[in-house]
This record gives C-alpha cells, structure tokens and sequence, in this order.
C-alpha cells in the first residue's frame, strides 16, 4: 500500500455532521469567586454533609428529597443565606441544624457547599472481598440454640450512633448482648418462612444488618452472646438496606454509593455479583446517583425487589440463576424509599416520597399495579395492614411532611371498589417516620417524630381500627433532646414496645424502651441501657410475615 | 426544644469508622507538565479521535479493543514515541495512521491524548424527540410497491464516510437510489419474518440503519425512490447496532454514546424509553463507557439481544411490556462485539475480541451456554452456517487479529460431541472483516480487509465445504487505496455480491460491487457508482433468517 495515494486526508470527513464531537466543551472550566476552606474544614465539612445531609441532597448534591445543593445553585444564595437556612432550617422541609452543628461546623457547611462535590470512589468486587471477616466459620455454627432463651421472642434493636444492634429477650426484657455493627444501622432483615425448596429450617435464626457506611453484619440467634457476630463484609460506603432471598442462599446489598446492589452468599458472606443501579428515570433523564433504597424478598419465592429511588423504578430481581440474572424494571414514581407487603404478599405498597404517593407493584407478575395520592412525603417503615369495617383489608402509612395517616383499600379480589384508594384519613398530633399493628390488635399505633416540638416528638399515638380515631397519645419522656420513635408488637401481638432515643446523648445508655399492654394500651415495664435504640425488629413477626 | 440541651455535638460521631467520607480526595490534582494545544487544534483533534480512535480506545480513554490512553499512560510515553505510534501503529494490532492523517494532525492528536479527556454529554429522551423528523406520515405509506421491481431481491448497501446507504435492485444490478443516513452507517436491520402474532406482513418491506452518529434512519421500499426515507431520529452521539422486535412495533438501538440502548417506537421513529448500559462487568468492577456492541432479535419471539461488550454481559430483553421492562442479564466474555444465530435461531454465536473466543448464549432460556477458544481477535460479522460432512452443523467467523477461518461445531442435540468445539481451521491470506455463504452454496467466501499487503486486502478468499481448503482467490482491484471488503448472496443463493472500498476517494461515487456467479466462482458483472460501499443486505436472506 502506498501512502502517498490516500491524499485525501481525513479532513475531508469533517463535511459530514458529527453532533458528537463538536457537543462538549472544554472541561474544567471554573466559576468565578471560588469561596476559601482550609483542608482541614473542608475535610470535617465533607465527613459531617456525608452524617448529615448526603442522605436528603446526595453526595453529588443533584437533590432527592432535599434540593441541588451544586454550586450554582448555592453560589446564587451566598454564605449568609445558607449559613441562615442550615442553623434554623426552612419550611420546605429542612431541619434546623443549630441543636446538632457548632457555628463554626455550619459556617464551614456554608462554604464547603459552595465548592465543587467531590465524587467518591467506586467500590469493585475485590475491595469487598477484603473487607470480608468471619468470626465464626459456618462449620462451627451449632446446631441447636446455646442458650436456653426463647429466641423466637428475641427482638434485635437498632442502637444507631453506636453503631451497634441490641438482642433483647422478649420474654423476660433483658438485653442479651450489644452486638458491633456497621454504623446507624438502617435495615435488619431475618431469614423468612419459605415454602421455597431450600428455604432455612428455622426461619429468623439469622439476621443481616445494614449499616449507612455499607458493612453488612451477620448474627446467629443461636449462639451465645459473645459469639452472636458471626461475619461481615463491607459492600458500599453509603447504604440502606439488605433482604434475604427464598431458598436462603443469599443477601442483596443495596448501595447509596456507589448506586449498585451486590448479592452477597448467606452462608460466608463472600459478594458473589454487583449490579449498577446507574440509570435512566421515569422521565428519561440518566441519574449517576440513582440510588437503592428499600430491598424485600418477594416471601415464597425466590425474587427480590429493590427500590431505585432516584429513577422511580421497582426492579424484581430473580434470584435463581445469579450468573443469568433476570431483572424486571417497573416504572413507578419517585423518589421510592421504604415500603411493605399487604398480608396476602402479593402486592408490595411503597412510598414514592418526592411524588407524594404510594406506588404498588404485583410480585406475582411483575408489574406496576397502582398508584395512590396520599399526603406530603409518605413514610411507613414497615408499615401497617388490619381489616377496616367498610373497606375490607387496607394499608396504612405516616408521612415525613404532615400529620396524617392516610388509610386505602388493598384487596383488589375481595373489594375491587376501594382497591387502591383513600378510605380514609386520620390526623395526628404531627409528621412520623413510622406505623404498625398486629393482626391481634385493634389498634395501629402512629410516632410523631418529626414534629419540632418535644412533647409531639415525645409522644406516640394509638387510633382503634374500630372507630378509626386517636384512643390515646402518650408523652414517653420529657428529657430535653430525647424522641419517641418506632412500634413493634411482640411474637404473640400482647405486647407493643416503643423507643425512647436519647439524640442528645446517643453514645452513651440512656435510651430505653417502654413496653406496652398492646390490650389495655398500659405500659407495663422500660427496658434501659440502650444506645440510641430507634428501629427493632420480633424475630417471630418478621419472620413470619405477620404484618 | 431547647438547643442548648443538645451540648454533644457531631464531632462525636467521627469516633466511629467511616471509611466513604474519608476514602475520597479533593478534586482536580492537575497533573504536572500539562502539554499546550491551541483551542483550535483541541477541537479538530477532539473531532478526529472521535472518528479514527474512539471506536478502540473509547470516549473516555480507558481502553477497550485498544490500550489505555488516559493522560498517566500517555504522559509517561511522551509527545515523540506517541507521534511514531500513531504514524506507524504497532505490532499489538494498531493500524498506521500515515495514510489518513497529516503530519500535523499526528503530532496534534499525540499532544491531544495527553490532555483529560473531555466527558462528552449525557442525551436526555427530551433532546432525541426534538431531532425526530418525519418525512412521510405512516398514514400516507403505500399499501402495495410503487416502483414495480423486486424489492425483495434487493440489496441495501452501506456508503460509509458519505452518510449513505445505496438501494440497489439485485435482478437488474442497477443502484435504485442513494439514502442520506447517519454518518458511517455500522448495521443495518430490516423487519423480519416471525410466527409473532402483529408481525409485519411484508418482512424486509422497512429497513432501520444506525449511524455512527447515532442516528437511525427508518426506510420503506416499497416507495419510489425520491420517498424511500421516511424518518429518522437521534439516540446518541455514537452508536453501532439497531434491531426490530419480532412483533414489529419496536427498535432498539444502541449507544456507545452515551452508554445505553433506547427503544423506538418502528412506526412513528419516537424514542419510547431509555436503558442506561453502564454497570459492573464480569471481573466486578464498574465501568461508565460501557457500549452496547451488537443487538439482534431473536427470531419468532419478542426479545432482542443486547451485547454489552465491556460488561461482557448479553442482556436478553423481553419488549412485551416496556414499561415493565424484562431483562435477562448473561455474563460471558469481553468484550462482546459481533455476532449470529444459528440455523435454529436458538443459539447466538458473538465475539468476545478481547478473549480471543466466542460465546454462545442459549436465546431460549436465557442462558450462557458455551465458550470456545478461537483465533486472535474474532470478528464473524454476520457469520456463516453451514453443514460439515464430520462435525455436523457449523459457523464460522474470520478474524481481525490473524488470518484464520475457525470453524465449530452448533448441533448440540444432534452432534453433541462436536457442539461448542472447534472443528477445523484454514489458513488464509490474512486478517478480515467478514465471512458468508448461503445453505444452497458449496462455499464460504472470506475476505482479507485488515491485511497490510494491498495485494492480499484487494482479494477474496472462497473455501470448499466440502474439502475445507481454499479452492480459489480473487484480487478484485489494484488500485492503491482501494480495499475489498464484505460479500452477500443474493435471494436465490445463485450470486455472490462483493465490495470494492475506494477509502482513499471515499466521497466520490468510485466504488464498485462485484458480482460472482455462486457455482462457477466467475464474475458476472460489475456495478459501479457507489460512495464508499462496504455492508451489504439483500432483503430477502437478512428478512427469513437465510444464514
């Protein structure tokens, strides 16, 4: 071939339209007047906006729940503004953050915002393997339990700012053992009664935690006290949530950050795949920072579905075949965030918080199902189902941004009618992050936690499902920087216990948590010397679906 | 609330670990000795390596096909080593850039690929809809052709750097019409015969073409020449592969990119939804350029089959219900580029360049089924089947890497002691593109296009089934700059069309197609006056899956 002979160079082809190349501009092009930090400052201020505000606004700052928090838009607020708003909050929704932050740590907040977001690192496959520990090897797990307790009746407790979870004997209300975990831990999940083939033997004897900084942390119900961590391995830097699969072979991770969910083996914990959760919204704009919220196993089979908060998806992942992985990716709302199966497990209810909605999908075909309009930024937890007089079966769920239960009808086959719609609304004393009752009970009990007042925040409220009203508000504590938060009904539903969280004082015992007669709304006992318990979890109940 | 109550502030928190915020430096550590480029020269090197080295090395630089070219690699290299690179390519499997470059362009792009590589931008749904343009209302298609030939014996022709195709009428050997497309047009995809219930009525009628640029270009031949074009759309900013579902009503096209793949609405052209296709590849690490290589339907059904090629994941997407998107994601090799189906349409066969193999994924179970070791750097194009007198049913592919026809048994139920294994070689005169033949033919025709030599990339190779030894070579041209390149039957198998690639006068109609009589391996007939041509489709083999 003779070089001389291609004269026409390939100059030439820039005749032809190229979109692409002539799209993007030069990169690093600064803005004007970029505000000063030292490293020092702007290391703290990145530590405290990943504790504080990543959460609601992302790590990026593209907003969630809270807005862009990216320079321009921060730029053209100025220091002072924004030093106002982070002190004593908006009422958008912000919280006012001069109880928790110095002046100075809001000061530098100010600035630090101010500046580019620093993007943090991905996590690959073989960062998680190192971070695997296995302090107890599954050939030493006993095969009875060790300990002579009712671990049926155990419940396991968030201990948030410590870092740690609580086991608590349901039975005789004493705490078992203060377990090391990852940090604020967010979501527990157990293994669940399966009727799948493989399924555990003895349904809530494991447990999985959840940290924010991505550690996933596996506890043995049978063991004794101090050999109850048995493994962990880290799969993200920021997260929320884990479930068990049916046949119980393996844990799916859901990652803030890096925005992945990885499938972890039950039994050593070793990550066995990680799939990015990066994608494209309902409304066809890509989200770097698509985040994986809630994760529930689809009980009875082998299906997993995982929330993908910033794209308004519900993904139902197959769990069968891991290295031909079956994903179905449902367009629903955003921006998704907790939610919880109506009793038949047919049809999961979650909350799509930006939309101010809850969106339900149907597990046995994969698909969206409804949507329902209910009050400003729903939030069930784990939410709540019981029988109304005219509606039949229905679902209900708090809200972070008022004080309303909002009540629909779930039992499309049996009252198509009231399926998917309002039946009714309660109002509360204020906005809460959490509902629950027990097919037992007649009655759902309401937190108020997100109100700004203490004795709101202090109290917890109980609505009969009868007449559909507030029976009894009960103020838990007066103790300056203390909250009420979070119900959970005992494994034969005669108990309901109720966190008291020190905020104020959270890494020392000061929390409790007060039982209740779930019959006569008495309280009958406190369990002290908790760490900032907030969340817990009856190994039966949860186990069992009942919900 | 009384803030003063909340005395332990944050800084408290730091106590426990929290690797993500610590885990990540500041931003933009400019790397020292930054080499000069004027903003011109900037740009027209940006433009050219997207046209001659993004398709190896990738947007990012991050390597694929071709090395790493970020700036730590690049830097440590140095301006006069990289100049001699480019000009001269490597032992390794780069091209020499002498003959399509000018001096000045070399030492530019050499200075260029030590810079950051500019991020290109992302593409919302938004932006593609606003460069949808129709050119004849679906209302107004015709119900029978208006031009009186025999549109199904025609072929469409790929007129590469003009952002041509060429319709040409195979019993008459005349060009009916040239096509403005997309640039550089890669793959071209019509409607095909399926058993799908709203299958078209009239497979190969509607051709789809992806340009490099990302824009598809929908074709009905059943109009006069002047009308053939009825609409386009832009997906991405660079792109490959198309395809049409077997129910006729989509295409997928896919995005190098930005990464992703969308689905098209094939009446209308309106892009309908967006996948994004970055994720975690098969060794788990993430990767953002992650391209969508080939995309087929699987014949008879409603799936097509995404190749993710650095994933090294074949997604097999089920476009029943889009807004409940399923998806199958197979993990295989990298990186995936292109591929074929078996005579069964059961069996996908792709290349996986980078590990020297083919892979085979199971279309109807979703499955990864097999993976064979084949030459260096496997490139079958649209591949080849035929009957073995030993091994049974066969496929083949060419290589870029070595001049290798590899032949494998893809019986598995009737020869499954050959399936998945290689059955023979031949030796050919060099490296190719593309490899053909037709059920009716006794040969397989390859060429030898990556050969260096122009003797040997002017020629044609044909190989006997029967003796599996090459029976006759053809030099077709011996003008300098001017390549052989891609051969296609014609509807009855009777002829063997085969391209002449004047790359050096790319944009004047001096290209030719040689057309062969199929039995006697003599030429027919020569038809002149393309731009470029370099693909070919005859409608009636790519339309019922004559492979």
């Amino acid at each position: 071939m003779n070089p001389k002979s291609f004269m026409r160079k390939t100059a030439l082809l820039s005749a032809v339209a190229l979109p692409f190349a002539a799209s993007f501009a030069l990169p690093g092009a600064a803005l004007a007047e970029e505000p000063k930090l030292s490293k020092e400052a702007y290391e703290s201020s990145k530590t405290l906006y990943f504790q504080r505000c990543a959460g609601c606004h992302g790590v990026l700052r593209k907003g969630a729940t809270g807005k862009n928090l990216e320079p321009e838009a921060t730029r053209k607020l100025g220091q002072e503004r924004l030093e106002k708003i982070i002190t004593l909050g908006t009422e958008g929704g912000m919280n006012n953050f001069d109880d928790i932050m110095t002046e100075q740590q809001i000061k530098d907040m100010a600035t630090y915002i101010q500046l580019e977001a620093p993007k943090p690192p991905e996590m690959d496959i073989t960062l998680m393997k190192d971070r695997m520990k296995v302090y107890v090897d599954p050939k030493d797990y006993p095969t009875k339990p060790l300990h002579g307790r009712n671990w049926e009746n155990f419940f396991v407790v968030i201990e948030r700012d410590a870092g740690k979870v609580a086991i608590v004997d349901g039975d005789k209300h004493e705490i078992v053992a203060h377990l090391d975990t990852g940090y604020a831990v967010h979501v527990i999940k157990g293994t669940e009664k399966s009727t799948m083939e493989g399924a555990a033997k003895d349904p809530g004897r494991f447990w999985y935690t959840m940290g924010r900084d991505g550690k996933l942390t596996k506890i043995d119900l049978w063991q004794t006290p101090d050999k109850m961590r048995v493994a962990e391995v880290q799969v993200a830097y920021d997260a929320r949530d884990v479930a068990v699969s049916g046949d119980g072979k393996y844990i799916v991770g859901g990652g803030y950050w890096p925005p992945h969910f990885v499938i972890v083996d039950a039994e050593t914990m070793e990550p066995k795949k990680v799939v990015s959760s990066r994608g494209v919204n309902v409304d066809g704009d890509y989200v770097e920072e698509s985040r994986v919220a809630a994760i529930y196993a689809v009980p009875n089979t082998n299906d997993v579905l995982v929330s993908m908060k910033e794209l308004g998806q519900m993904w139902q992942v197959n769990l069968d075949d891991v290295a031909n992985l079956a994903i179905t990716q449902m367009d629903t709302s955003k921006f998704l965030h907790d939610g919880f199966f109506d009793p038949t497990s047919q049809y999961f209810q979650i909350a799509a918080n930006a939309s101010n909605q809850m969106v339900v999908v149907d597990a046995k075909t994969a698909k969206h199902e409804a949507t329902i309009d209910v009050g400003k930024l729903p939030h069930p937890g784990p939410g709540a189902n019981w029988n109304d007089k005219e509606c039949g079966p229905v679902g209900g769920t708090t809200h972070l941004g008022e004080g309303t239960v909002t009540v629909w009808g779930n039992d499309p086959k049996g009252h198509p009618d009231q399926a998917w719609k309002v039946c009714y609304t309660v109002e509360t004393d204020g906005p809460g992050l959490f509902i629950r009752t027990h097919p037992k009970s007649k009655y759902v009990w309401a937190d108020q936690t997100k109100h700004p007042d203490p004795e709101v925040q202090q109290s917890i409220q109980v609505i009969s499902k009868d007449t559909r009203e507030i029976v009894k508000t009960m103020q838990l504590t007066d103790k300056p920087g203390y909250a009420v938060v979070h119900s959970e009904f005992n494994a034969d539903g005669s108990e309901v216990w109720v966190s008291i969280w020190n905020r104020s004082t959270s890494l020392e015992p000061n929390g409790e948590i007060v039982v209740f007669d779930a019959e006569t709304l008495e309280e009958k006992t406190r369990i002290k010397g908790f760490f900032a318990p907030t969340g817990k979890f009856n190994v039966y109940n949860r186990a069992h679906h009942v919900t």
